[in-house]
C-alpha cells in the first residue's frame, strides 16, 4: 500500500504525564512537509534521558509527547526539497542536527547546531506545528526525534543515511548512548595512548565511554559501580579493573589516588549525573593535566561547588552533548567503524523486546537489571 | 671578591610575618650544595601572588620567608653535580621547577614537577634546610626561588639559561607573569585563529593573556577591568575593545552573549581570582565549545557554585599552573622569542625602581597605580 502523501496511522508509545507508564496508543503520523522526512522505525533503544522525561527531573518538556530518540529506521516517504536521502535510505534520526549553516556548523569543533531542541523543548518542526495528533489532539515531538512510534517525522537536518547493511537492533544505540559515551573519550576528553582513566557509573553510557577509552589507547581503565552485577560486562569490553565505593570507607577520589601512585588520573568520566560523583571525578583528576569529563545528566536544579585552585593547578572540567559528533558528519563513519569492527557495542544491547513492552523495558532500566533495552517493531 | 664556596652577606627584604612591610636587612646566603646554583639577582618584578602571601591569603606559608619569584640573574656559583650551567650564565629562577624525571615531567602535557613547592610551601630546600639566615635565624625560601634578594640559591632543577643578550629588567617578567597569562591563552585554551576572545582583569597577568590571544589569531579581543585606566595600555597590546561591568546595568555574560549575537565567546580568561567574575566568564562562553580558562589566584575557602548542565551542553573550565609551560625547555624559547620580535612585553613594565623602594613597588600595585613593577638591584 502506497503511503506517501498520506496521512499513516500507527501505533505508537505516548506520555501524557510524568510519573505515568507509557500508553500504546494508535496516533496520526502526517506527511512530511518541506524538507523534513518520515521514517518507517525499525529499532529504538531506551535511554536514561527518556526515563528522566518520565520522572520529571527534565523541567519545561511539553505533554503530551512521544519519547525515544536512539533508534534506526527507513526512509518512508520525503517531504519537498529533501534532496540528500529517498525512501528505502537505511538512516539515524539526530538527536544532534547539523544544519550545515549556523554559526555552531560553521565552527570547527561545535557540534551543538543552534537548530538542535536541546534544552529548549519546544517539542515541534521547524514551522511550529507536530506531525503527530491523538483523536485530533498534537502530540509533541522529543529531541527531533520521537523515535517510540512506529513512524516519524524529522527534519532533514536530523536525520542521516547510513550503511544499508548495518544491523539496526545493535547500531541504533549510535544514535545517542554509545555514541555520546564513546565521544565524551574520543573527542572530548582526547584520551591519549598510555593513559590511566576512570569511569563512574557501568551504565550503557559509562560502558561506551570505556570502549573509547580503550580505542584511544588506555593502559589502565577502572570502571566504578556500586552495581557488581556490571562488573563482568565492563571487563570484557575493555575495563582493566572494577571496584566498588561500597567496598571501602575513604573517599573514592582518596582511593584513586592511592591507586595511582598519589598522583591521580588523566581522564576520569562522571556517567551516574550526581554532583557528589562529579565531585569525586574531579578530584581523582591528577594535577597539572587531569580532566574530568561529566557526561551524566543531573536534576535540574543541581549544583556543584568547587575550589578554584582545583583549576589553577591544572585540571580542567568539561563535557559534551552528544559526544561532540557532529552528526551528519560523523554518524556514518561511526556505523562504518562499527561494520569494520573498530568497536565492538553489541555487549551493550543486553534485551531486545517487542515495542509493546516497552514499559517492562523502563523497569528493567529503573531495577538495574538492562544496560541497553532496544525494542523490535 | 671571590665569593664562590663562601657565604655571602648581602641585602634582602625579609617578610617577618603576613601583614607587616617589607623589611631590608643583611641576610647571610650559604654556598649551594650539591645540585644548587646560587645567582646574582638582577632585575625581579613584584607580582600579585607575593601581595597575596603578605596579605594572608595563601595559607600555610612559613615566615620569615624571603619573597619574590619573577627574575632574571647571573649564576654567581655551582654547587657540585651541576653540569649544564657555569658562573657568569644569564639564568631566569622557575618557580615550577622541571626535574625531568618524575611522573609529571615524564607527561607529555604536564608541567607540575612533583618537586615543585607549589602548595606545599615547604619552604626549604631539598634537603629540608634554608640557604637564608638573619643572624642565624633560618629564613625560608618561596616557590622555589625567592628574588627578593641580591643572591639567593635555588635548586638546579628550578633554574634555566637564557639567551645572554637578553634585558633582565623585562625578561624577568618571563619568570612569571607574562608567562603565566601568555600560556594560559597559548597552552591551555589554544586560542585559534578567528576565535572571540574575553579577558576580565587587565593587569599583568590579564594584559599577558591578550598578547598570547593575539599571537592565537583571535579577531576579536574583549578586555573587561572596572579600572577604564587600563584600557589604553590594554588596546596598545592588543585589545579590539574594552570594557567596564560598571558602564552596565546587565550582568557581565549577558552583555557579553549580546555583544557576541547570542551566542558567547570561544574563550574567556580570569584574571582577577574572584568566584563572582569566575563565574561571569564561564558563563559567556559559548555552548558546544566555549572554554573559561582561570588564571587568577582567589581566596583559599573561595568557592564557585556551578550548574552540571554548562558542561553536558559543552564547555570547559579549566586552568594551569605557569601557563602550562614546561619550564626548562621552554622558558629559553620564550626569551628568544622575545628576542625576536614574536611579542613585545616591554608595555607591561609600568614602573622600575631600585631594589630599596620595594614596598614602595607595592603600594603601586595595591593602589592599581602599575601594571608590573621591576626592582633593579
Amino acid at each position: 500500500m502506497e503511503t506517501s502523501g498520506k496521512v499513516i496511522k500507527c501505533k505508537a508509545a505516548v506520555a501524557w504525564e510524568a510519573g505515568k507508564p507509557l500508553s500504546i496508543q494508535e496516533v496520526e503520523v502526517a506527511p512530511p512537509r518541506a524538507h523534513e522526512v518520515r521514517i518507517k522505525v525499525l529499532a529504538t533503544g531506551i535511554c536514561r534521558s527518556d526515563d528522566h522525561v518520565l520522572s520529571g527531573s527534565i523541567d519545561n518538556v511539553r505533554f503530551p509527547i512521544i519519547l525515544g530518540h536512539e533508534a534506526a529506521g527507513i526512509v518512508e516517504s520525503i517531504g519537498e526539497g529533501v534532496t540528500d536521502l529517498k525512501p528505502g535510505d537505511k538512516v539515524i534520526p539526530l538527536i544532534a542536527p547539523q544544519c550545515g549553516d549556523c554559526s555552531s556548523c560553521q565552527h570547527p569543533r561545535n557540534n551543538l547546531c543552534l537548530k538542535a531542541d536541546l534544552g529548549k523543548n519546544r517539542g515541534v518542526m521547524a514551522d511550529g506545528t507536530t506531525r503527530f495528533t491523538y483523536q485530533g489532539q498534537q502530540i509533541h515531538h522529543f529531541l527531533n526525534t520521537s523515535t517510540f512510534a512506529e513512524y516519524t517525522v524529522v527534519e532533514e537536518i536530523a536525520v542521516v543515511k547510513i550503511d544499508e547493511m548495518a544491523p539496526v537492533h545493535k547500531i541504533c544505540l549510535i544514535g545517542c548512548g554509545f555514541s555520546t559515551g564513546y565521544g565524551a573519550a574520543i573527542n572530548t576528553a582526547k584520551v591519549e595512548p598510555g593513559s590511566t582513566c576512570v569511569v563512574f557509573g557501568l551504565g550503557g553510557i559509562g560502558l561506551a565511554a570505556i570502549i573509547g577509552c580503550k580505542v584511544g589507547g588506555a593502559t589502565r581503565i577502572i570502571g566504578i559501580d556500586i552495581n557488581k552485577d556490571k562488573f563482568t560486562k565492563a571487563k570484557e569490553l575493555g575495563a582493566t579493573e572494577c571496584i566498588s565505593p561500597q567496598d571501602y570507607t575513604k573517599a573514592m577520589h582518596e582511593v584513586l589516588i592511592a591507586m595511582t601512585g598519589g598522583v591521580g588520573v588523566d581522564y576520569a568520566f562522571e556517567c551516574v549525573g550526581h554532583v557528589d560523583v562529579m565531585m569525586a571525578a574531579l578530584l581523582s583528576c591528577r594535577m597539572g593535566c587531569g580532566t574530568c569529563v561529566v557526561v551524566g545528566i543531573a536534576s535540574a536544579e543541581a549544583r556543584i561547588s568547587l575550589s578554584p585552585k582545583l583549576f589553577v593547578s591544572g585540571r580542567t572540567l568539561t563535557g559534551s552533548y552528544f559526544g561532540g559528533w557532529k552528526s551528519k558528519d560523523c554518524i556514518p563513519k561511526l556505523v562504518s567503524d562499527y561494520m569494520a569492527k573498530k568497536f565492538n557495542l553489541d555487549g551493550l544491547v543486553t534485551h531486545t523486546l517487542p515495542f509493546d513492552k516497552i514499559n517492562e523495558g523502563f523497569e528493567l532500566l529503573r531495577a538495574g537489571k538492562s544496560i541497553r533495552t532496544v525494542l523490535i517493531f
